[in-house]
């Protein structure tokens, strides 16, 4: 049986609820276990007994304003840094859900889980939705403020190995964010990352810009945590507002109920509401780690649920491994 | 009169249409003159005999894909440095448009006409409308790749100027391009910026994240040319994904003609196409020099002249002056 380990904390709907989506996952997936991280009651009452769930007690948890620093000193019963010791401890433990505080999910997976050889820092990647249905993986999108040029090479490996594992069949176009197409656009640091990309054993299609983030026009968008944050941030909130317009004009009309404009809406906040959507998956950790966003509901659990099955399902670390070797 | 220069190459729709929304412009206000800059021949079966109109013969021009150093060499010829000059010369001419190369026109303003004292390099602004009706002014959208603390301080300065010129009545909302709103968030750039900008006396309301460009949190958005550029580009494309979405459905279902649809298709695309709405504005130079874009047509052309006369008779310069020696 693979296990998932879940810290019930951090999400804005309450810990019911994510109890709940690990309760969905595990109707679906037969051979699926999950340990939670929590208090006991609150479990109890959401799961009765359930011989595949186990249950590691904790009230306490690391909230989003504490600085994530608190890691390291005085929480060890913390809901994160017990989810991720047993994460570590356990063979049978593939991965862990948290919709906790992003900054002490990243140093406490640093500590606590360590990083593969090769690796200064994990990154933070999120699988974005696309106006076709496909996926884009945007990888730092805000783990890493400061980067190196060899921080944005791991990234693109990294990044590279994540979409081969999700998509085997395809060979990833992997593309730099700058701010124009042609070699020799860009910042210091875009600028020397070029030169290194180019000589990796991947897809490289070389700069690409801020409108290319939503056109479908790479696989993995490599970029500094800092724009990768504001562009990812950026590209939901646009579309959210284009989804407000629809809504606003059709309801001044009276026509809200109108099937297509409902769907018009739909699709929209389909293809941009990425918070509402699911996690973001850390890259380069010894065991895989995905956070959840704040808002996570139900279907988040159950999509980072079967995000975690499909990565452990295509050796997503040994891929990792193996990247970071060349 | 007034008069305004016009560089009449660079942009996709061809000269015509640029002389033709000049002319518009000249209909709605009796005391604009109009320089034309480019092939007299065009220029004339265009305009026909005007006394409000003056025409500075030449065929070359610097395109796009040309390096813009060329305007220090050899090219005293070309639309752009020819326009360039006669603004600076002529003290009736109030400001110039050109939809050419943004980095010669850049480098040629820097040498043609002087940067305004305190100033190291004049900042591209974009005034980008909100689905509110609004106006955001980005400063700098990528005319500046690498920047200082200090050159942030100056786009927070002459951006807050612009947006006093244009609307004289509010005290601009000046924030920060960061990761997060917290003070203390951001990289090494935007950290220092923060403590210098709290000390300045406009309103600057702190850090704002990148889905806050097109949700009006602030007036003013300040930010390094490189974030500008892919966070402008990335709302854009954005915006015009949502409505592609809204017209593919709509075609699908044969409702394309539908006038709630056409009015949602309409406004998304009014709020978000900035490409096609106007021009940047060079903050920083001794005249005003607006850069339209590629696909300006009559209407951009309209609403970039009225640009420069809004902000002639706000006294933008002086108020840019003023600023610097704060």
């Amino acid at each position: 049986m693979k296990k998932v380990i879940i810290d019930i904390y951090g999400a804005d709907c309450g810990p019911e609820l994510i109890i709940k989506g690990a309760l969905k996952a595990m109707e679906i997936y037969d051979d699926l276990g999950v340990v939670f991280v929590g208090n006991k009651e609150v479990i109890k009452s959401v799961t009765g007994e359930n011989e595949r769930i186990e249950i590691i007690e904790t009230d306490d948890f690391i909230r989003n304003d504490e600085n994530p620093q608190v890691v390291f000193s005085g929480r060890e019963q913390s809901s994160l840094v017990l989810s991720l010791k047993n994460l570590k401890n356990n063979d049978d433990c593939i991965g862990m859900l948290s919709a906790g505080s992003t900054g002490a999910l990243l140093i406490g997976s640093i500590r606590h889980l360590g990083l593969i050889k090769g690796l200064r820092t994990p990154a933070l990647s999120s699988d974005l939705p696309l106006f076709n249905g496909k996926l884009v993986c945007l990888v730092d999108c805000g783990a890493n403020i400061a980067c190196t040029p060899h921080d944005l090479v791991r990234f693109a490996l990294m990044g590279n190995a994540f979409k081969e594992c999700v998509y085997p069949d395809i060979k990833p176009k992997v593309a730099l964010l700058s701010v124009g197409k042609e070699e020799g656009k860009g910042n210091d640091l875009t600028k020397e990352a070029y030169n290194l990309l180019k000589e990796l054993p991947i897809n490289f299609i070389g700069n690409m810009e801020g409108s290319d983030l939503v056109t479908g026009y790479a696989d993995v968008v490599v970029s500094d945590g800092f724009s990768g944050n504001i562009i990812l941030k950026c590209a939901e909130a646009s579309g959210l507002v284009a989804k407000g317009i629809v809504d606003e004009m059709a309801k001044r009309e009276n026509r809200s109920d109108d099937p297509l404009i409902k769907a018009i809406s739909h699709y929209i906040n389909q293809t941009f509401n990425y918070n509402a959507r699911g996690g973001a998956t850390f890259l380069g950790t010894e065991k895989t780690v995905i956070k959840m966003h704040g808002c996570a509901v139900e279907d988040t659990v159950v999509s980072c649920i079967e995000q975690l099955l499909r990565l452990e399902k295509a050796g997503f670390r040994e891929k990792i491994k193996k990247a970071m070797e060349k």
